[in-house]
């Protein structure tokens, strides 16, 4: 082994040890040398092999950094979960009781909330945004404040059509309604195009929400396997759409809720050609798409993802977004780009929330028109790319043999699939008792089928206490599976 | 005639004329004396005779004003419109196109906005509140941002929760839920408590947006004959419970939803007697009551009208109220105190919109915690009893013979009754020509029976603008009934 080989070994050894985490800055070339002894040239060639081989990576004018994207070899690295095998035939939904009484439990501020739905609160301006709530009140014309109904004030629905715009999917200013946040985008959308009894296509597994929202307009779930990296399976879908184009009208599907990117709990990433290749075959079939991409922005490549909406020459596609995982959450700021639909969602939204609160489209408006925007986003996705390499080695050093987890490329959930012996439910209450919340699997889909899966929030960064959570969660799940501890 | 008579009589013409007009403020002692030529002596005793005849009163410290409630003989007072007559069984409702239609047209800021449903802005402390924002937001634990789910934040409930005491009603800080506005916790309530093609009382006429809802969730309206002082009739109301209770379950009145106080359109006000009658007949039949008190606050006597969940000892009684008319319209903060039904309300709320805008709740919260609400009201009210003086005698002065007007206690809001030849909807279409907006009599029923009445907003004190804009409406409305101008 040649002196450069043997440096770039010992950090590898730092790296694989979990001493050097991922994010991690690697000792600086002057320090390297003079603590090991050796001269920087050698250095610098260590670090080159390391930079070869995928472990680290300059930042112009910074110095090296741990991968946040470890290459395959440097870790034991957990299988990813298999494609989901749902119930072939829709069903009525009933999991709203179970999915409260499991939120209920998770919220209390003193656990670590691996089962939260929202990134911590640090990630966020906060702080910029509550002077843009002053600045923006005080420059508005009182007038606006009474008549600002939907679809909302127009400068923040023109600054998200430009948004819209710079990432290459042309949406009308006229088409936008703002929402009280994207749950009620979706919501509204779901309740434009339904009547009690349709039936609706979901991923499975999907979003809680997105089940109890069928289940509040008495609606049938139809769930479409889908894969934990590239999404909804197109082929089970225009199957299920062929079969259903059969039947009287009032059985066929009236609309999908899907999430092409990052899609909650699975993180996956639908490929921009199989976007392409959804929105063309519900146009062939004339169903519409509820689109929730409430985490699009939050990918860790460099560039964001088209949404699904940027391939729809219909207006078939509705995309629900928000501030509210990307830039202010509790603003209750969202919207809805909802192409042919658009007229009925505002009257939706009119009849019964009337608007969004003012104070905050004024926030939002301020913030975006001041600029920083992007540069915030930046940072938000550094951090939690890093978290997310900090979990999955844990998940790897920590849960059973046999686990299985997802590995997204952007948002804030891993979707872990533990050995069958795991009922979620029973970790989900012993993780409670030692003052960790999780997501049981159980509240993903409505037939309850994913009772060894559990869904982590990485995107909370207090790294001793979510390194030391991830840790017990591991043990119990170990014990539960009967296994001994893999470290 | 003696001296002071003189005097009495030269100041009762001005204000008959309608050269002084209510709450304006009457010479000064001094000033008459010293432009009238009379010692001060004579002045006090003609102020005292007109004080005695009501046309006048003194405020302390400050001089003699006009009285607000001139007295009958004061003026050629309109009669009041005669109680309703709805249709006695119950219907579908499918008034939503017409009502966005009437809507979508004016929402012309140049308007005269007499077909508004707001009060003016200027009413409204909004610098105050803007303050608070980011007072609000800079005194918060961040972790609340993302935590504040429903039933919403715990100081402002614990705030609310206090007025009702203050007011005499006990509510506990557990029932009330935040919403997004009053708008919201209305329509949450009626879908915790009804399944599509259930029946749903409501007065006649009612407000729009109750029948929005309605129809949005697919119920039958049952209007109930309502009187324009004392609201709605109780033995047409006990009369249709009877006839439901024999019928089968699913076709029984399942909620009432009503404006006890200052009801929209009407302005009636429910005696305390009567509240108390509604709520033990409800509770009789176990049937919910979606109580819409938002105008409650906007009171011209000296005490609150109690609200009827004061009286409801069940848990029967869902109080929704907000903000929005009373303190910061645009910040969409409404409530409802929701008895026994809290429970299924949270749980919709948070399936539907998550929670209320933190910002909005922060600025309430901060601003109720400062001080200062009850003289916000009191001025606020001041202005809208002194504007609602001078809409009765312009409509008096201007509208067609035959012309019925109620004469709330309270509120914003005159129902005028129009001679049976005068179509609402021409006369709106006439009105918008000339840059007015009215609410027309149509949209506030299922059945749009109230084709020659309007709705008249008298809470943008823009005085002279809004009394030309009344004699524009009287002239159009005189023109259309065939009868010449009364004045």
């Amino acid at each position: 082994m040649k002196r450069y080989e043997r440096h770039a070994d010992a950090i590898a050894q730092l790296i694989h040890s979990g001493a050097l985490r991922p994010g991690d800055r690697v000792p600086s070339v002057r320090e390297a040398s003079r603590t090991r002894g050796i001269s920087p040239s050698t250095v610098f060639e260590a670090y080159y092999l390391l930079e070869a081989q995928g472990l680290i990576h300059a930042r112009p004018r910074s110095g090296y950094y741990v991968s946040t994207r470890l290459p395959a070899t440097a870790e034991a690295r957990p299988a990813e979960p298999l494609p989901s095998q749902p119930a072939p035939t829709s069903t009525g939904v009933a999991i709203s009781d179970l999915v409260f009484e499991v939120l209920g439990l998770a919220r209390d501020r003193d656990l670590v909330p691996l089962g939260s739905a929202f990134p911590g609160v640090e990630l966020f301006p906060l702080e910029r945004l509550a002077r843009c709530l002053a600045s923006g009140m005080r420059k508005l014309d009182p007038w606006s404040i009474v008549q600002s109904l939907p679809p909302g004030d127009e400068r923040l629905r023109q600054q998200i059509a430009l948004r819209y715009g710079l990432h290459g999917s042309a949406v009308d200013v006229d088409e936008i309604v703002i929402t009280n946040g994207a749950m009620e985008a979706l919501n509204l959308c779901l309740e434009a195009v339904t009547q009690p009894g349709d039936i609706v296509v979901v991923e499975s597994p999907t979003f809680y929400a997105a089940l109890q929202a069928l289940e509040r307009l008495n609606l049938q779930a139809l769930e479409i396997a889908t894969h934990p990296r590239d999404g909804i399976d197109l082929v089970a879908l225009a199957d299920a759409l062929e079969r259903q184009s059969s039947r009287a009208p009032q059985q066929r599907i009236k609309a999908c809720w899907l999430m092409p990117s990052f899609q909650n709990p699975l993180g996956s990433l639908m490929p921009e050609g199989k976007k392409r290749e959804l929105v063309a075959l519900l146009a062939r079939h004339q169903v519409p798409l509820i689109e929730d991409d409430v985490y699009g922005e939050l990918h860790f490549a460099p560039q964001r993802p088209p949404p699904a909406k940027a391939f729809d020459d219909e207006g078939l596609v509705m995309h629900c977004s928000s501030f509210s995982k990307s830039l202010a959450p509790g603003y209750r700021v969202g919207w809805v780009a909802a192409g042919r639909f658009a007229t009925a969602v505002q009257r939706l939204k009119l009849m019964t929330t009337l608007s969004a609160a003012t104070p905050s489209q004024q926030a939002l408006s301020e913030y975006l028109a001041q600029g920083g925007y992007d540069r915030h986003l930046r940072a938000l996705r550094r951090s939690l790319e890093q978290q997310q390499a900090i979990a999955l080695a844990a998940v790897a050093r920590h849960f059973p043999p046999g686990t299985r987890v997802s590995r997204p490329e952007g948002g804030y959930f891993l979707w872990v699939e533990l050995p069958q012996k795991v009922d979620a439910l029973a970790l989900h209450r012993q993780a409670l008792a030692r003052g960790i919340s999780l997501a049981p699997g159980q509240i993903f889909s409505a037939d309850q089928r994913f009772a060894n899966c559990v869904r982590i929030n990485y995107g909370h960064p207090a790294q001793a206490r979510f390194e030391a959570a991830l840790e017990t969660v591991g043990a119990l799940a170990c014990a539960l599976a009967g296994s001994s501890h893999p470290s």
